[in-house]
């Protein structure tokens, strides 16, 4: 009965099976999978295991792997054996390791732009996928999906594979209405004016034969695998965040018109609780599930690829079930073309705070690397700071208990040019660099974002490099010599 | 009677005036000065000269400086003696020393961002700028602009000037027809779907009373003092990229619909002479004047907001003005938030072509330093190579006669990250990098397009960075090493 209700075509309800089969039937031992799912919202629970259980039962993968952001650590024990060769976009702590020892092939492309290579066959020789495994919290009487929380690029590597397995959701309501399915075509704008204009279908179309297995499951989403809990010191952040977006956006500049794109992960939820604005407008890729608790008082609208949770969140979804009324009129859930679209982002005067592993003395940011192993990847840090009208790069000043300055002559993976950025934090305070020259940069950044532990040795750095001469001061010799000062007690 | 014709308002013919006087009246000395132009096209002619006199005369300037993009070597030479303290947002070779030496102050923003920058006052303390100087070619009843070859900031200094002061071009003919202002607003889209759309006004509207003074000039524009002529290795190039694009561009992910971007200056003269289409759209933001030889032929369209002349090319007006009507049929000229703006470029599927300082392994580009010396900036670049479907950088494998590899470990300015990079070409040949990882984009590159002479010591470092480990490997003594490699003779 349950099943009749979430399947509603008749010709798709005579494709459930297990997981096991569906595992067995249609995932090649060789050939590439893909997941859709974003900070580990609605990834697949049953197909995942049963696909580690078939590796156990003798199967030898060779697989390259597509998912739609970072997963979860219950996906990523399922995944180790899996014998990845190859994985894009967007990695999670537990499939770092093969990437940085070399196991793993990995390049971390801007997630905008990443819909389309998967369509175009980039990651997989020109061909299509051979699986895509997506959750649906119903599929219509035409066959038609209706996602879970996430959508990320669902639409994507339905588009791109040979086959489909969905697994339907029985755990999470029926969530028809939250969705927005919108294809992009080349020389037609984009018609959305603002963040909650539904401008496509709300369910995603899929042609019936391509559906191979529809496998059901009760279970709730774990926790995001990619981000820890939120630190004292991203409330401190928050609130030097959050006094300067409030002065900087009733600035005349604005005329009362701009869309919040916070980035993701614990700064982005403390940011939430500290933001100054009433009825703000949100743009962007993912949310902690838990801002359903704002809605309608601090945010008017959010748009977003992904509902996700955060590590210690619990009772999330019962939560937002409750007030599933709300979330229908305030959210909309699309899939990362709308949501990382440049020309989206460009039109919505978007104000963007992203997260930063290191900044340079200039202001260029490094949001996929840590030394010269891949973190994570670039995810939308990309789309976000060079489309935005106000680029706010956000991050603690060291790192591992002081013993690493985050602000550093030289960045180890340079994503973001200096150009996109606008105006760095830290919790020591704000550097705005508008309309500074570079060398002005370099005296603010050192100025108002270092730790005082580092500060001494970047001045020392920069004054060196500075006697090289050049418009764009770099001493290799004085960077090493501020490495040096790094690490220890 | 000239006068007549191309200052159609009686009310602005009364402020016709020499440059002289238009240059004591309302050019202050310390303050602020913006000169329309791109590539040295329609730069104004008599008020540099007019300033350098003033300034020869007694005057003591401290300016701002804010152009379009890059002047003439006249229009340098004026500038030399003009105290500039800061300077925004390209180079042009006259004015690299100050830069470099650290007298004047400078930043190269993205152009696409740089109309909305100067409105808001971001170069000039949050206030207007004192004076714009712009060209027209007409002045119309009710005291419009109808430019000359090139529009690109003028809409934005006219906006965020005080003053405005004219110079009425009458070697040019009337161009009235060819430009095409559209104001962009938040939330609205952009109504553009193909290169020769026409969608806001033909004329610049300035309120009269900005319009402190109207100086007439018979002279016509200098070649571009930014770009050398086409050299021997342009052409091979050339004829590399021509072959990969025609392959390229006939593939289905195409479906026969998209736009050529290709760059500015000398390598983009010669690929246009060696394009393997009929009938192709360009959407630019500069465009040699002589192309108007190819109109209707081989290019049916062209978006641009310059027609600038590259060193060696002469009487290229007398032959545009020759064509006129073909020119008024084929190409549009816009303002730069239009040419530049990345809504539009993600929309129409340009494939892009731009020309690069140097590349690190790994595909990051740096197309605004040499070493650490500001060359140009990176003018456009950052715009069409972030929002293009297809990315294509090209350079000589080397500098300086074969003595500096322009394949490096790192990049002195890393203006374009790894991610929008697809494919690198050198005229050793093509690196195409789509869907590869971080470690296949470096042996592509070493492989595809090193210089023989230094292919030997790309792969040493690379090897020697390889053993340090991580995905992104780097060995700061082995890159070290490599540069000993060069130079020399």
């Amino acid at each position: 009965m349950a099943t009749a209700e979430r399947i509603r075509s008749e010709v798709l309800r005579a494709r459930v099976m297990d997981a096991d089969e569906a595992v067995e039937r249609f995932v090649p031992e060789r050939g590439s999978i893909a997941f859709s799912c974003m900070a580990g919202s609605s990834i697949a629970k049953e197909v995942p295991e049963a696909l580690a259980r078939s590796a156990d039962a003798g199967r030898r993968y060779e697989l390259t792997l597509l998912t739609g952001g970072s997963t979860t650590a219950p996906f990523e024990a399922c995944a180790a054996r899996l014998g990845i060769r190859r994985r894009f976009p967007y990695l999670s702590p537990g499939a770092r390791k093969g990437v940085n020892e070399g196991s793993v092939e990995f390049f971390d492309c801007r997630i905008g732009e990443y819909p389309d290579l998967v369509r175009r066959g980039t990651f997989t020789g020109g061909g299509p996928v051979d699986v895509a495994v997506v959750e649906a919290t119903a599929i219509d009487e035409r066959g038609h999906l209706v996602p879970g929380l996430s959508v990320d690029a669902m639409a994507a590597f339905v588009d791109a594979s040979r086959r489909v397995i969905v697994e339907v959701n029985e755990r999470k309501p029926d969530l028809t209405g939250l969705h927005d399915f919108y294809r992009i075509r080349p020389g037609v704008p984009i018609p959305i004016r603002g963040v909650r204009d539904r401008v496509g279908e709300p369910y995603l179309s899929v042609p019936a034969s391509k559906i191979a297995a529809i496998v059901r499951t009760d279970r709730d989403d774990e926790p995001s695998g990619a981000y820890s809990g939120t630190a004292p010191t991203d409330f401190r952040i928050a609130g030097v965040l959050a006094t300067f977006l409030e002065a900087e956006l009733a600035a005349d500049a604005w005329g009362g018109r701009f869309a919040l794109q916070l980035g993701a992960g614990p700064l982005a939820a403390a940011l939430m609780d500290a933001l100054p604005f009433q009825g703000a407008d949100v743009w962007t890729e993912g949310i902690p599930a838990r801002w359903a608790t704002v809605l309608g008082e601090r945010v008017r609208g959010i748009s977003t690829t992904s509902m996700y949770q955060l590590p210690g969140d619990v009772g999330v979804l019962d939560e937002l079930v409750g007030r599933l009324d709300d979330v229908l009129d305030h959210v909309v859930l699309r899939p990362y073309e709308v949501t990382n679209s440049l020309e989206v982002i460009a039109r919505l005067n978007v104000a963007t705070v992203q997260q930063a592993i290191e900044a340079d003395v200039f202001g260029g940011v490094n949001t996929s690397h840590v030394g010269t192993n891949a973190h994570n990847g670039v995810g939308g840090s990309q789309d976000f700071t060079r489309a935005a009208r106000l680029v706010v790069v956000a991050m603690p000043s060291t790192a591992a208990g002081d013993r690493f300055s985050r602000i550093v002559p030289m960045v180890s993976s340079a994503d973001i040019p200096r150009q996109d950025v606008d105006v760095l934090v830290t919790e020591q305070g704000v550097a705005d660099l508008r309309g500074l020259s570079v060398r002005e940069r370099a005296e603010a950044v050192i100025e108002g974002c270092a730790h005082p532990r580092f500060q001494d040795g970047l001045w020392a750095y920069y004054r060196k490099a500075r006697e090289a001469g050049g418009h764009l001061p770099f001493s290799p010799e004085a960077a090493l010599r501020f490495a040096a000062l790094q690490g220890g007690g």
